[in-house]
């Protein structure tokens, strides 16, 4: 008999979670603030989060934020004690480490989650999961590929933040773009092709970003800061002759700049992370 | 005996065009406007860029940017008549077309390129190169992936400016998100493998978002602009709790905070192409 699991939050993801645990085979006690969002077929609902949270001895939270998770965990405190919680709540890492502080101060042992694909992969190999904190196989259910990153329990949420950071930078370059060449009567069936061998580049930009940190040198191959700085201004250039915003790029292209007026022209965009590290220090 | 091809330019990208010419069979002419320069060995060099012009019918025109490029064109307008201009200066849609202009009241036929792969890539399979406006296949010894996007001047120009928006974009992604990892102990080394991860998902994104603009659909699947919201929050958040700037990320936010708020919370991303488009009118 696999172990009882307890899901507090049924938000898409929060229900999708209690549904991988039913499926492989948990007896799984679900949870929501209101009575809105439906029951995952095959697991028990409760409306009192003491009674739900009594019923196992492992609790994964999925909630809003890390201050819904707070008030939803605070008044459970004495209830939790000994139980393992899990908490796949998206957050900053120093959140994560607040509320870490919370339960080691209520002898709660936490472990702390991030899930980096999206609803639908949960229970698939397609699901990614990191954790820190309190070692725990309680996420396997889940799917996919799981990684353990230590015991601080920041360090899930650091990774999911900087990971974020390039997903959502990326994505918002993407509408962006579509924007751009529609208004210059480019369709997005004729952009998209070649807007995938732009994506095709990013690994090799990405090792080549990784392996100049690494070793310190950020001398420009590909390209350097120079041609960055004129190719950014091409952009904001044509997207404002056409009405639209380029308050991205701006800030981009001000980075860049940056790095350029530092007499970093010829190097490559690794010193643009150098330069924002550099900066730290100065503000 | 193949035709003699003269380059203006020769920074790193012209002096690789003129190699490939030569390793090609082509006569190949050079001009720059300093002698700083290297010549491209197996090229012809001249002082005089009238000389230059003289000893081709295809003249490809390869300057830092359209100001460089109108200055040295100005003054050889009757040499130029009849002979082909290829430009595959880096510049706007509307400086390709002011060129294309003048161009056309000298007698010149035009051709406007884009070269979307670094200067180590010519003469290799890996070079993808656009152009519009005079049909042409001066292109072809630059070797790879050639196409044509019609008769427009401006054309090859849009389609660069807005692939250099997903790259630019996401690149600065990818310097602030290493530095953002840094900044909590994470190595490059650690990061680059996720990263890469993340930028997997680029190609689907890319897809769906067409998809879904060639549709007029613009449901969230994936995920909707209300976590892309809060997962923004996060990262600025903890960018500037590190004193990393989080410039790029609160622009990004702005435009999603401002889909949010127009009541597009439950939409995808592809919201914020049309989104872009909508505010061109109210601007």
């Amino acid at each position: 008999m696999n172990e009882p699991v307890t899901v507090l939050g049924l938000g898409p993801m929060g229900h999708a979670i209690a549904s991988a645990y039913v499926a492989a085979g948990h007896p799984t006690t679900t949870w929501n603030r209101t009575a809105t969002r439906p029951t995952p077929a095959g697991a028990t609902r409760l409306p009192d989060a003491t009674a739900a949270v009594s019923a196992s001895g492992t609790v994964v939270v999925c909630l809003l934020d890390y201050d819904a998770a707070r008030s939803v965990l605070t008044p459970l405190a004495g209830t939790l004690r000994g139980r393992v919680v899990v908490n796949v709540t998206s957050g900053s890492p120093d959140a994560a480490r607040s509320m870490a502080a919370w339960t080691s101060d209520h002898e709660i042992p936490y472990a702390d989650g991030a899930i980096m694909t999206p609803a639908t992969t949960i229970g698939t190999t397609a699901a990614t999961i990191l954790h820190s904190g309190h070692p725990t196989t309680a996420l396997a259910p889940l799917g996919g590929t799981h990684t353990y990153l230590g015991a601080d329990p920041g360090r899930a949420a650091a990774f999911d933040v900087a990971l974020l950071d390039i997903f959502w930078t990326s994505v918002t370059g993407v509408a962006h773009a579509f924007a751009m060449a529609r208004s210059e009567n480019i369709t997005a069936t004729e952009l998209a092709p070649l807007a995938n061998g732009i994506a095709d580049l990013l690994p090799v930009v990405i090792d080549d970003h990784s392996a100049r940190l690494a070793k310190g040198d950020h001398a420009g191959t590909f390209s350097n800061l120079h041609s960055a700085a004129a190719g950014m201004a091409h952009i904001i250039e044509t997207a404002e002759a056409r009405g639209i915003d380029a308050g991205v790029m701006r800030a981009a292209h001000a980075l860049v700049r940056a790095a350029v007026d530092a007499g970093h022209g010829t190097d490559g965009v690794s010193r643009l992370t150098v330069e924002l590290e550099a900066a730290r220090h100065v503000s």
